[in-house]
């Protein structure tokens, strides 16, 4: 099978530009594919698409070369699993507070002797090919998401779970978490401990570390704190900041001229 | 039933500033709604979205006081008539290039006697409410799209038809078919007097213009040569637009760091 | 393949009770489909279905003994054929104004020789069983509207297109046309006399004929009147129907209890 | 953000009146939100809606001022809290049983500090405006559904949750439950009594209860008993009732005319 | 209600032809249901329909006397009940491992006091008749798939819990749980010896097995082993199937010819 | 844009095997992608698929190197315009009788001054790069449908059309034409005859042909005969052969045995 594009930035050392898709289309996604994204993220958590809508968004992206992952809507077996099987090659878990919770997720992630992934790889073995089956293990990565007090309690516990490839740090719940407002870009000091406390103890790990982000700006500074996967904005979010700047650049405009000028 | 939010604009002496719906996805739709539009179009014509699905965006665009328009797929009367029982209060027709063209698609847009459409507002009764049916005449908007050669030729007898609410310019095919590359925000000087020829007839036969515009700039220039209604990209382009700065501002990003730094 | 149950309904001389679909679901479809109409039309003209969605509907409608009809947005070859490929065992087609209007409508309702119809019942091949291409010319119901001054003045040659088994009567547009409010159940005498005119031309002509109600009373006098299927109301409308009388029934429900009552 | 309708009703001490939707469509859902229901609930569970249908049947609910509420498939914390994000103003959990289960469900239907929810309010935060996250703990209800004897052994426990807002009674489930035949309007003296049991401890808890019933009658009578929530009904229900009333009274209908009689 | 065909063929100590289906689609649902398979199985698991979509592929194998089942996702209670709501004949539930699954699997599959299920039989009341609440529960057939080495150690007691009716053995799961590469029609003594000891507990407990196969030959001598059902590939590879060997047929095809020649 | 895999293989003297996609599935057509067609067809006339979904399959043709077709239900200026703004790389239009049906055909195919094609590729610009707006007019394939007398009478007058590229024949509407029985691989003399004349006019005139074939063995006649593209059988064909080939095999199978035996 074609190598994770993930991995393969990680292999070279770089981080990844992560795209984030919460729009129920495999049209606005295949538009996302072309804009330079290395992944991209369908989130089946917060964003509007259910599974069914998820898997025409997966094959949109496959006539690119990015990326696709996925976020669960929660840590449950089913979706986990039906995701995989739809070729993704990596799965973002909300909420993973304690080592149990890490160890049912990353479970599933893998074909046994490894893990307990049910066989049955419907789509992936279209998009990924006939080795996938046996290569597909080493391929995916099971991000974890660190994203409340309980989860920072037992952060060691979850980063030493055997198969847990990666964290992905959800700064809007992590605040809110620890008493802050939810929002992303966060610069309250305890905030920036809690990440900065994050991706130290994954480096320790030897693991990987994601993080959502509301600007380039701040994206980078997390690359500069060590982070390997930034995601900036969302497909819903670019759409509305643009027509929002143009509708705030039309506020001023003229009444209809009398069509008697030139131009 | 509430007014035509766009004849109100219309009769205050006001350009409405429309938005432009390209993606299948009533959630799409329903962003779009909240960012300062006063009229969506639902793009049945070059835009993904079909009859079906563009009925779940009329319902996102009614969850706001934004007024629905659309753009049927070519002057084919069964579309013209369902979108209007769905509720939309203008319908955008591409290609009138004759008169015979203008007859036939403004006469299935209002009810005899003025018209041939065909009574059955199924949504509409409910978007708009209960005196819809008698209203409705005096409410819908019919743009004919005059965007070639031969539209132009016949621009006289095309404005002259009654029932001919509006024309709605597209540059792109109107320069295509004047001999220039298709763009938005024409410069060619033919393009130009073309538009400018347009929008005189326009307002010499007292009806209304809109047209598509690339950018704000150019849009604030038509509405200055007297358009009536501005089109400013697209929920697509947008999303496109913002995701590429955002890919562009992370192409110098650095390599992971190492975690013991600061931010 | 299974006869027709319209035809069958009509053999023995009875009129057919005709149940309505303007809900795009599959799921109501199948509801409506086991309250005891003999046909049930999924409206693509005024109702909400597009062709997809009409699909899984006619297998919801197939899992009865309900005979599956349908209405199509226009007079257009293309939709009348892709409904008939799809399994129903008639078409209503609306506006048919004129005798080429009627027979362009006939002609694509039949494989050659008596007509043009192309070839490929993709679903009606399993719907109704391999004979389906050989039964098919005699089996399908070819209904035309009349609902316009224009086809009251060409109804004998309307009615004398060979391949025409019925006519449909739309009230509401009817009643249109003639310069009246449209609406179901018409009790102005003009209109009642059309519709007296066209049934007694269509009997005639030895043809069929069916009309669209609003109430099961004004139905049954149209059947006394000569009618061979009549629609009454539409899944929406019960639905809505029965919602605003529990609506009107609770209107003066009173405050909640204390709890201490007995009931 | 608009206040939760169902909170200013109940503030008002008024009951509200619920109906109910099963059907999976969004043109459905509108037109039942403007038959005069306080509350429209998505059914999640019974219902053939799904998620993604369900988000289009909120929208169209949202062009009204009818409020949104579902009921949840079952106590599973990803699609609770993605039926939050969507912008119902009310869950309605299935099978609540246990003190444990109550507090699993009522954790994830609040932001931190009151419980666990994730941020991520997608289509709430357009459909109720930007205070959304600030309020929406104080506006969304969480009601638990008492519907097995289980339940009734647990019942203070339950109700004794923090955040637990209101109890929905199931009387078909609970009747099984209780050994006898599932049905809506119960009259078994036991069935009776366990309702009445249910209603005065919700009001010794300063809680709310709902229920759903078949006719307006009996949901009359569970006002008066202290119900501050009565659904009737629902849309399949309304439309296969009136449905089989029209079948019922063509039943004896004649065989058509001669069409030489007068009507 | 009509008796569930499975259970009539297993009366008559018949084995079942089960065929699959992978492809979300009611229209291929339908074509296979005319390929003389007794049963066929939507896939929730491993394939790629979702609940919303299965419902219609129910109800277009609901236009024909073959028996519809399913496999959830998961031993999840809300899927596996929507399923039985939509009028499913039987579940078969993945990764059954301990006794506590099975228990949990089998009490929502039957309504009390046999079980849990809650009571809203939305579909299956339309698709099996007014009889359904009574005898669904003796009608149903719940599968426990035996795939892992943990459910062989686990066998006796799965086995043992009241209400399970059979089992359905996977292959490929076993196989890989049990250290070998997961196929179909394993030949692996160890697998082979594991699947000779599942069904002749089973026969031994009373109970019926099922098991999937990838062809007619294997799946001959497993129903001669004692398999009472036997799955054969599935509709997605049965299409790829054909198409390759077309695809291969055609390799050596001539150039296109001169049009002189004749054929 | 890379350039049509079509006209390349043209351009190398060699005939293309087509696939033929009646399923509406994105699935289906992502597994049929992968099987060795050089170009596959979504057939939008006979097939089951509408544009929405037929958008997602043409997507899922994108993830391979196989080139997308389809088979547009009329000869409708708007849904071929749609379907070429959706990235296919020829349009297969039906019942091509006349010159001037020809001629409005391939009008809508080709931008300005060649056509009148309406500009806005909003996903063929994806699919096909920046450079799809300048190279389009050469990329794309016109085929006109020839399968009825009328078009045999207008054979050359059809042919001599500027911007038609190919034709492509449909043996069962040919065939029904010319007064035999609608099927696949015709052998009677009348028919063979004419797909001869049709083949050599075609030739005669520079021009490609395509022919629909049941049989592979078929198809390489066609080839021999001067054929540059042949379509053999349909996913769902070959779906519901290979399953009734399975069920065929499987009609002996014996009882269940007694699980004493070894296999």
């Amino acid at each position: 099978m074609k190598p994770n594009g993930l991995r393969q930035l990680w292999a070279e050392n770089k981080a990844a530009l992560n795209g984030w898709l919460a729009v129920p289309s495999s049209f606005s996604a295949e538009v996302m594919a072309h804009q330079g994204f290395d992944t991209l993220t369908v989130d089946l958590q917060h964003g509007v698409a259910d599974y069914q809508t998820a898997v025409t968004m997966f094959q949109a992206i496959g006539t690119t070369a990015t990326t696709p992952l996925c976020r669960v809507p929660w840590n449950e077996p089913g979706i986990v699993q039906r995701l995989l099987d739809a070729g993704v090659m990596g799965v973002i878990c909300p909420m993973v507070n304690t080592r149990a919770q890490a160890e049912a997720f990353v479970s599933v992630m893998r074909y046994p002797p490894r893990g307990t992934r049910s066989f049955g790889p419907i789509r992936a073995l279209y998009a990924h090919g006939p080795t996938y089956p046996a290569e597909a293990n080493d391929q995916v990565v099971a991000f974890a998401m660190i994203e409340t007090r309980e989860a920072l309690d037992n952060l060691d516990d979850i980063l030493g779970v055997p198969g847990l490839d990666a964290v992905y740090v959800g700064p809007s719940d992590l605040a809110a978490s620890l008493g802050y407002p939810p929002r992303f870009d966060p610069e309250e000091p305890a905030v920036v401990d809690a990440i900065r406390h994050i991706i130290a103890r994954v480096k320790a790990h030897g693991l990987k570390a994601g993080i959502h982000n509301g600007t380039a700006a701040y994206a980078k500074k997390m690359i500069a704190a060590g982070f390997d996967l930034v995601t900036v904005g969302s497909d819903a979010r670019f759409m509305a900041l643009e027509a929002a700047n143009v509708a705030a650049a039309m506020k001023d405009r003229p009444a209809p001229g009398n069509s008697s000028g030139t131009y």
